[in-house]
């Protein structure tokens, strides 16, 4: 068995067998399979996929390519939740806190943001002090102390798909539905979760266009939790526009604090607590949808929510004073509003090109090095359905001197569509796969 | 334009424009493109092809990504012929010196042999002191002064294939017509010559199995030959059993050198004579094929062509005195004979299953370092439809000790099929593609 044979299996549309991709994830984590083969085989499988069975031993191989966290001495539900990826998508940190308050543990691996999505790492450390770098020791002792850890991926877990992540994105093969899947569960699977949660968004803003691909990619995900033993449940959403009003980090990170006070916008507030109750009802904690719900409103209104974060704050070094006082978050030195051209009601508010004006501010990443600036983003006023009058603002756009205001605003022009006549309501939850 | 979204648009099926394709070889032959995103974008070349124009632009910029030769003043017609490669194939090294003596010149580029079929440059060194290492001055100075040259490719001509095609050869991308193609035509179009002629191998024994894929090939070739105004005419030619007799390197040399005194078997002869026709009438040496045939028959039976043979030996530092005495070759130190275990008619001589007993011998490599054995090979007495009786001779090895006999034989045990029943007759010219 040589690694062109492999390649040329699955060039062919063939299958590999099991011990045929264990020893090539391991060969390739260990520096003994060089990116070019690599790279060949990824852009054949971007063809022709994986079969169930190849992409079950595929998740395998590279979860046990590196260390797994080993949480079996902590005995409240271990749920976790992942989301693709979409625009003002803020709600990992209004709803870790939440479901943490409630007697979940969540040991939550995050990203930074990337293109024109953001990264919940990123948003946090808007958060003066707080720190995202927590080892694997510290990463069981908050979840034990706590009941909820908020940090990067360590250099441990999961190495091989640190290398393929970097490899896809170099080599045209990111947006294939088996490697996107594997990524992520292989992530997810090494937290020992005893259940998942997905959130699958579909729509201009995001990666997935289509709600059949996006379908597809939660039941392939699901599928590979069950196979791995870990309950899973994918809930499709919708990405058409922005989540809630605040696109950036510092200002997604205050709309996630008023989210936790009862005071955010229906449709980040609605998304926050339908995750909620799955996650609940997978860890066991209520039997049923409603009295998750239940449980949720009561961590809101009792203010229990807010003390988990505080505690999760103070536990990763960060400043509390911020869930008083929003004022402590970095804040954008200049403001400039961005004001309807006519009257009508909105027909689109592009999540795709206010992610992309937001990157343009320095809220995001173009490249993997680029360094962001915490304080900067968009405040989106008005969303699809509503009525705008002429020279109203449509955004408030927060900027510092240096950026690249005029790229932002251009991106803007393209966002919003005015139309005399309101467009069709679309639901906020497409589907679920479970 | 970055070269992930070339490999994008290829990926997706779509046609890359041509100055992308010419800014990507020049930058991939300068190593400003690394192998893993060439190897991503070769596969996505294998899955979706190139199109007529992606694929003319693909190979003008091979060809422009070195020196290429400048044959300008020389007055006789340049015509070349190349082989896509089969077993026995060592046609090449008596057809240069016939149609040389006819009056072509032919700067003829050759290779080395890989995996199961043979290589010209291997054969031609089995004779004492025989160089087929030559510069590009040199190879001019023998084009006008000899008339042919047979050597190896230079470091300057092409390399941007070189790298190519050593990155093809471990990723799993070598079967891909427009890959195939450009590699091939790039290098014969470097060449400076007015004509060339292809002899396309199609079956067991060649790397074309099906005559389709062979012709699609061979009109690959034509039209890149046609557009870059070098007329090129393909012949597909039968490679289910070995060509000829002799299948090595020595034994193969030897049987070139029969050829040329009128006295070679009549598939090897045949074919010689065939291809050569088509170099002549392409030169302008001759009005038809039926005149070419006599001018060719002229050149062997007047000695001519042996004396040019004789002549180009010598210019590259080759013992002449092989052409009277064959000893002068390398000759096998051991001999086995492999004996028809039944009587009956020969139904199957497998060229792919002879070619790889004779690189178990030591013939030929099965990696690019290994080294060959120019005196061992194989002698096939027995071809299709041919009557044998049981203990008759199928074939002679001719071996040294330490060489893999055993794995050899064991190759020969699957080669030969024997049925009660003659099969039907098979032409050896499958078509031709003008």
């Amino acid at each position: 068995m040589t690694v062109v044979e492999l390649i040329e299996e699955k060039r062919d549309g063939g299958e590999l067998e099991a011990d045929e991709i264990r020893w090539l994830i391991s060969a390739y984590t260990a520096d003994e399979v060089p990116d070019y083969q690599m790279a060949a085989l990824l852009m054949a499988i971007y063809q022709h996929g994986l079969t169930p069975d190849e992409l079950a031993v595929w998740v395998e191989s590279m979860l046990h390519s590196g260390d797994t966290l080993d949480f079996g001495d902590i005995d409240k539900p271990k749920i976790d939740k992942h989301s693709t990826g979409g625009v003002g998508d803020k709600v990992s940190i209004a709803l870790v806190p939440m479901v943490a308050a409630c007697g979940l543990a969540i040991p939550m691996i995050s990203g930074r943001g990337l293109g024109h999505t953001g990264g919940t790492l990123d948003k946090l450390e808007a958060i003066p002090g707080f720190r995202t770098q927590v080892d694997p020791s510290e990463y069981k002792h908050l979840l034990k102390t706590v009941g909820m850890v908020m940090g990067g991926q360590t250099e441990t877990l999961v190495p091989a798909d640190r290398r393929l992540y970097a490899l896809r994105d170099v080599t045209g093969t990111v947006p294939s539905i088996p490697l996107i899947s594997s990524s992520i569960m292989s992530k997810k699977l090494a937290e020992d979760v005893d259940g998942l949660v997905l959130d699958v968004k579909v729509g201009r803003g995001a990666f997935m266009r289509d709600l059949d691909d996006a379908r597809s990619l939660a039941e392939t995900m699901v599928g590979i939790g069950k196979r791995h033993d870990t309950r899973t449940v994918a809930l499709l959403t919708a990405m058409d526009e922005p989540l809630g009003t605040a696109v950036g980090n510092a200002n997604e990170t205050a709309e996630c604090i008023e989210l936790l006070r009862g005071d955010a916008p229906p449709d980040i507030t609605e998304i926050t607590y339908r995750l909620g109750e799955e996650m609940l009802v997978l860890g066991g904690l209520a039997p049923s949808h409603s009295e998750a719900r239940a449980l949720l409103e009561d961590a809101v209104t009792s203010g229990k929510a807010l003390d988990k974060f505080a505690e999760a704050i103070v536990a990763q070094d960060g400043d509390p004073r911020v869930l008083e006082d929003l004022s402590v978050l970095p804040q954008p030195p200049e403001f400039v509003e961005f004001d309807a051209k006519e009257d009508g009601f909105i027909t689109q508010c592009h999540a795709g090109s206010i992610g992309m004006a937001a990157v343009r501010l320095g809220a995001g990443r173009l490249q993997k090095e680029d360094e962001i600036d915490p304080s900067v983003g968009i405040w989106v006023f008005a969303k699809e359905g509503e009525r705008i009058e002429r020279n109203q603002p449509l955004a408030r756009v927060g900027w510092r001197e240096g950026a690249r205001l005029g790229a932002a605003l251009e991106e803007l022009e393209n966002a919003w569509k005015i139309g005399p006549e309101p467009p069709s309501a679309k639901p906020l939850i497409l589907g679920e796969v479970r």
